[in-house]
């Protein structure tokens, strides 16, 4: 690995390899001192960045990209406060590295501590959205992790600027300033070959749709660490409150369709159909929300509505779009739900206490709800201050990934000659 | 995945994905029961297990394998007995599943809290050691993971017969019988289809020697925990007690050179070795250990030895070799280690109290000693009971993997009706 012929994108990833050895060490100040340079960096050239999104946008729009992309990679003044801001709250959280979660005296007096330590350095591949590339590089140096940032090529410009003003402020701070780094080629064969820089990144974390997640699942050699495909369910059992359910679907719904803990499929008990659905229309039509659903679906809706079918019940919609399915008892929104779910966010409503207990304990999903909305799946809701994604596989860390999720751990152990028999 | 033509491993893995649904949820009673029959089951059929494993050795000798992998290969009434007695001694684990690590009750009312729940199905890739079959797949059971096993195509009559045994002790349990399951075909098209069993698998943990290590990380797309390839080094540094370093170096090169945590290669200060060296050889003369080494060690020894080769400095010898390399101090020491380091287990041996805290500090290892042997490096050393591997990675686990390392968890939420704002 140390020798020989590196290919560019390994030059740069030794780069930020040797980097981390003085990060991955550093004391809490320091790695504060240089988030801290950052949110004020940002502000003091946000004439710079703005200028670079300007090139951006530019570009996309004579490229033809869709208007909601547009809008995610687009950067104001308004949201670079937001950004610099969301920085600083980020200085506020706990260090996460340095506690000793476990220890003791083993029988021969050797003393054992485990600490938390970084995972050392993370891989982030992401779509065009520029915040991103500030949001992700924060937590990894919070966490003591240097970061190798691989943003969607649309947004090149801003990230390289947002880049150079994060690398002047860890200069300042006085770390290296190849604890962040920014791949800018964005060819797809670099992309692989980030994938399986084994020996230089601890960990790759995907931050996008479902076509980014499985084309690092199916090419990483790399450990990886699944996120953010979210095809949700409410089940709304016989026994639940009207009001309560059409309320926390239709939060669950329209809130925010496009993000990944929204309800795409609902499955709503028989005996309660008649009465909900009605209600639940009349809720959704004020965000002109489009049905799909199995036929009692629409002869309860009396109106004609697309059929759901296979692809339905698998996809991820982000959009006002809501599948239904009138199920005969809670036995088959289960069977549903374990067959299509990505194991991201379930719903019950209901009053029966048994059910309640019956649906947490089956469902195997990252979050699991009794009455409520499925939408605070989410590590600012949580409590954590701030996530890097919301990890959808059980390894390492399920559900949102605070700051703790970016640690690893040693044990030391500390003797006087003991040798093993 | 749920229709059309699978292959047979993929309607095995289906099998084993739908038994783990009951599992994974099991009380723990339940599965203590189970692995109390293995126990028992294993000494009620012991002359099965015997005359199966016959035919593989009988095989073995003639396709000419060589003795220590016969020796690993044999089964034994004592043998028998031991992996019996291993099965009682999971029994008495405290159950690693269902204790909340963590909750909160958030502001808006919601109740949260992250319950330890099983990862579901774990795949296990293992050589012909016939006795990791019963540890893998009790350990398993204990922590509520269904298990397909693939064992080195060498044991396959022992594995089968140790299958049926632990499928019979599963139902007898009332548990279904594909909580374990062995795949049959050793075909390694067959293992390379096993490492890409998304949506079956949750982890595969690959067990043995560096080569089956690389296979599964270049292969695998189902996540993987890598295990137990151990490059350790001992640093002895300048104020080091030398009866100490002698002591502690013998044992963790000689006490069981076939392991991980055994040392490879020595780093001695320049200003020790001439007094350290001709005490440490005589030792090891007593296990005719091999020298290899710098030119320094060489002449301090005063006897021809191999040099020390970049081979030398990256190679696992799991054998009665031992590699010297003299340093000019400390720092030359952690760069050594940095370079070839595994990062499984690394020590240092000294009495200045600041070089004790650099070396822990610096060091990036599952596991960090000073004044010991890194042989403790170890599930049961280290009180975790059993253990099924050493990971050498720093996501999900690092160091022995206990039974909370085969756990993952899921927050269960209830609430009364909230939405996000």
């Amino acid at each position: 690995m140390a020798n020989a012929k590196l290919s560019p994108l390994e030059t740069l990833a030794a780069s930020v390899k040797n980097s981390a050895k003085t990060l991955n060490i550093a004391p809490s100040a320091k790695r504060n001192e240089a988030i801290s340079r950052i949110a004020k960096n940002l502000l003091a050239r946000q004439a710079e960045i703005l200028a670079a999104n300007a090139k951006d946008i530019a570009a996309a729009k004579e490229n033809g990209i869709a208007a909601a992309m547009i809008d995610r990679l687009s950067l104001t003044e308004d949201r670079i406060k937001a950004i610099s801001a969301a920085c600083k709250q980020v200085i506020s959280l706990p260090d996460p590295l340095g506690k000793a979660d476990f220890g003791t005296t083993l029988p021969n007096g050797l003393e054992m501590v485990r600490v938390k330590v970084p995972l050392g350095v993370i891989g982030i591949i992401y779509e065009a959205r520029p915040n991103v590339t500030v949001d992700a590089a924060v937590l990894c140096l919070k966490s003591g992790n240097a970061c190798l940032l691989k943003g969607g090529k649309e947004a090149l410009h801003s990230n390289m600027i947002l880049r150079d003003i994060m690398q002047q402020s860890l200069e300042e701070a006085g770390l290296p300033t190849h604890c962040i780094a920014l791949v800018e080629d964005t060819a797809r064969e670099t992309t692989t070959q980030m994938m399986r820089l084994n020996g230089y990144l601890d960990v790759l974390i995907p931050r996008g749709g479902a076509g980014l997640i499985r084309a690092v699942v199916a090419n990483a050699t790399v450990p990886v660490i699944e996120t953010g495909v979210g095809n949700c369910h409410i089940y709304v059992d016989e026994t639940a409150d009207l009001a309560m359910a059409v309320n926390i679907i239709d939060n669950a719904k329209t809130s925010r369709p496009s993000v990944c803990n929204a309800v795409e499929t609902i499955l709503i008990h028989e005996a309660i159909a008649p009465q909900l659905l009605p209600l639940l229309k009349e809720q959704l039509d004020k965000h002109q929300v489009t049905w799909r659903g199995c036929p009692k679906t629409e002869e309860i809706l009396g109106m004609a509505i697309q059929p759901a079918t296979e692809e339905d019940y698998t996809t991820e919609y982000n959009d006002y779009i809501i599948c239904c399915k009138i199920v005969q008892d809670m036995t088959e929104a289960l069977a549903h739900i374990d067959r299509y779910s990505t194991r991201h966010s379930e719903a019950i409503i209901t009053n029966d206490y048994e059910r309640s207990q019956e649906f947490t304990r089956k469902v195997d999903a990252a979050a699991v709800y009794v009455n409520a909305s499925t939408r605070f799946t989410d590590g600012g809701e949580f409590g954590f201050g701030a996530e890097i994604g919301i990890s959808t596989q059980k390894l390492h860390a399920r559900g949102p990934m605070g700051l703790d999720q970016l640690t690893s751990w040693k044990y030391i152990l500390r003797g006087n000659g003991q040798i093993r028999k």
